[in-house]
């Protein structure tokens, strides 16, 4: 790609979350960059859409810098939507997602807003890379921002294959020990529930919080869990486009097919 | 399985919808059942969980039967993350979802708030079922009833692989065009957005609903979209275990590797 790439930015933390403002600042010197990003936290929604209340668009100012903001009131799938359908001019060459402050390496992925934003534009047929850092407590957004360019440069000269984002997470305490950056695969850990029962003040009742739990598994050498915990950033292509267990339909269709229509022929032919 | 098998009903058409209740009168001969379903309608909220408010859990009593039977003011997620660890006396065998009013055939499964409830599951190492019908309008939850034994028993007897669960859709007019049904692939279709943008009735700006439209592709003949138009019932074995694309980074590792790394090990090594 020779001319200046057109860049949806957006995440799940937020308009005014640090991690959205670094990304724009390593994309915008290399690209036209619009965000759309919801007006308030929107972790772990997955690809939740709102469907049983109205949408609203706000035109937002980010301080000391001429970026073009707007807001929605909902998820980063809804800011997908609204921002193809209703702001964005045409539709952009590639979604850029994050930078999550939380992991979404493992299965993570599943409940991320971040990741989300970027199936939504897989649905619709725009490449896009969803960016976090494990490094929930102290994000060097800074060192993460320098990665960024080639990463973005590589997914639009390469395209991913049909139905298939890049999740790129980044570890903890990048100055001290950062890698490189490898194309992996998925690991198998994630965030868990904790419950916790409390009792309410007023009412003879519990109520809870789900908490969280990092559930960990004996993972492959090379899952993007394994090669963080080494120090290294990892890019995992994610396929969404066919979810099918291919495999197993062809062993299992004829005996599935003869075992649960028994009944079902029964019931019409009889 | 020849004790009777323990069997968690949740939904995201919440607790009250009537597709639960025929989902139970279902199972309820069969098995030893528990419903925990959301307060109210979760409908594409996908794997959303609640992390930022707390849940509460309501005892419910549905009429005119003796039902186990529990709300959560959450998403499908929580309501069997709330399940496992605060409700049930011990894992179920089974989670069953459903039966949801509309479809989530095709890739409608990605946003799906019936799905969810057993990728929750599946994360649990538990075996899940999801059921819907595409009749939306005028859904025939009498006729869905009677298949729904042997799918459940044919799933408890032969374990689906590890990270998988079944997706099941109904066709439309039931009772006219039922032909049986198959195990098969995920389709591409699915229901997009359809902006509309109406005036707010005082302040001057527009805000606006996300509509809906069905998004359709040409499919291949033996997905569940092409079946469940030709009569069919489908049952899609869909594998959220490991989303990486492995072909790709078997074939991309090294190229992108050495293209995003130059910068990488220029900050690291000088």
């Amino acid at each position: 790609m020779t001319q200046r790439p057109f860049i949806l930015i957006t995440n799940d933390d937020g308009v005014y979350a640090p991690g959205i403002k670094h990304l724009w600042q390593a994309l915008d010197p290399l690209a036209d960059v619009v965000v759309v990003a919801p007006a308030s936290e929107q972790s772990a929604v997955s690809l939740s859409i709102t469907i049983r209340s109205p949408l609203h668009i706000g035109k937002i100012e980010w301080p000391l810098v001429d970026a073009k903001v707007w807001s929605v009131n909902g998820t980063p799938a809804d800011c997908v939507k609204l921002a193809l359908n209703a702001i964005l001019p045409k539709n952009p060459d590639l979604i850029v997602s994050g930078i999550n402050r939380g992991s979404n390496a493992g299965r993570n992925v599943l409940y991320s807003g971040t990741a989300a934003a970027v199936v939504e534009g897989t649905l619709h047929n725009i490449p896009g890379i969803a960016f976090s850092t494990s490094d929930y407590s102290n994000p060097d957004y800074v060192s993460i921002e320098s990665h960024i360019p080639l990463i973005m440069q590589y997914v639009l000269d390469h395209p991913l294959p049909v139905g298939t984002f890049l999740n790129v997470n980044f570890p903890k305490n990048m100055k001290e020990v950062f890698r490189g950056i490898r194309l992996t695969r998925q690991g198998k850990e994630f965030w868990g529930e904790s419950l916790e029962q409390r009792e309410h003040p007023v009412e003879q009742k519990s109520y809870y919080w789900l908490g969280a739990r990092l559930v960990q598994f004996d993972e492959e050498e090379n899952s993007d869990i394994k090669c963080l915990n080494e120090g290294y950033a990892t890019a995992v292509p994610i396929h969404i486009g066919d979810l099918t267990h291919h495999h197993h339909v062809e062993n299992f269709r004829e005996h599935f097919e003869a075992v649960v229509n028994k009944r079902a022929y029964l019931d019409v032919h009889h």
